[in-house]
């Protein structure tokens, strides 16, 4: 790899450090070797009293004017699950209860790991937050599904609805035609 | 938070970009964000045809000396299920199949998220990597409970104890006496 970053200080060059055994963005003037990590995104299937399933339109890049689930990146100093309860405020104000991990789905390419978990709302009242156009309960058979933001937000519908029909709890992981 | 970095240029001013609702490290000459989020570690509970639990004897620091379960920073390109296959085979030469996911335990002050899987070994024989200075097999009664590197080998011992006794397949999340 070459130098990514035109600069004369801070991490700039590709090296192996002593005992690593691959590439990292090193420090040619200190040694400081920044790791670079896949991203955690987190997000909720949320189901309301009437099993209705919360979906937001994204108000913001990309995808603008899609549907997705509540979702984004995991913030430090919280939780997983505070994280995917954050996210449902921010985009829905939707106040919820988890019910466990749905999926994770890794998404190598663009170096993003997807934590999704299942949840009930505790109150049907739901509004967009800055990030949403518009936020709404849809049946699974009334799902918009050639207007998902996202190939995840496709599988966790269905891998939410084949969870909610069989009583399944075990996490997903990516559809096998679909190995990242 | 003050200027974490000794540099005249890159990310190195912690502001509140627009649109954002918290401090984040920007290059005040292009703008830039260097976004900090939680990193992921991968690892496994694998147990061999007789049901003994494989754990290494650290090598390197931290906690050398101390047994701990194969594990470590997912990489890029990878997926969760492969990062946890290949720290297996880098720290204890163990070959495996993935049963499902143990757990997800957030380590908040850390900035860490753990994705621990369920594992059995396809041969039983295991030796030492690099970064191991011995690979056992113990019986569950046997584990050595007072020389365990991390609370989180501890907590996932216990976890897939309590899976395999009962067929539970959940993803478990931080003991509620810990949380983060």
């Amino acid at each position: 790899m070459n130098n990514p970053i035109d600069s004369n200080a801070g991490p700039r060059l590709y090296r192996i450090p002593d005992g690593d055994d691959r590439e990292r963005l090193t420090c040619p003037d200190c040694g400081y070797v920044a790791y670079e990590n896949p991203r955690i995104v987190v997000g909720v299937v949320a189901r309301a009293s009437d099993e209705r399933i919360l979906l937001c339109r994204r108000a913001i890049p990309p995808r603008i004017g899609y549907w997705t689930l509540p979702a984004g990146y995991m913030e430090l100093n919280e939780t997983a699950e505070h994280g995917a309860m954050r996210e449902a405020w921010e985009e829905a104000r939707a106040q919820l209860e988890l019910t466990g991990l749905l999926a994770i789905y890794s998404l190598a390419r663009i170096h993003q790991v997807q934590l999704i978990y299942r949840a009930i709302l505790t109150q049907d009242e739901v509004s967009a937050g800055p990030e949403s156009q518009e936020v709404k309960l849809f049946h699974y058979d009334e799902l918009p599904w050639d207007e998902l933001a996202f190939p995840t937000v496709d599988w966790a519908l269905k891998h939410d609805h084949q969870a909610h029909l069989s009583g399944y709890t075990k996490a997903f992981s990516n559809p096998t035609e679909d190995e990242a």
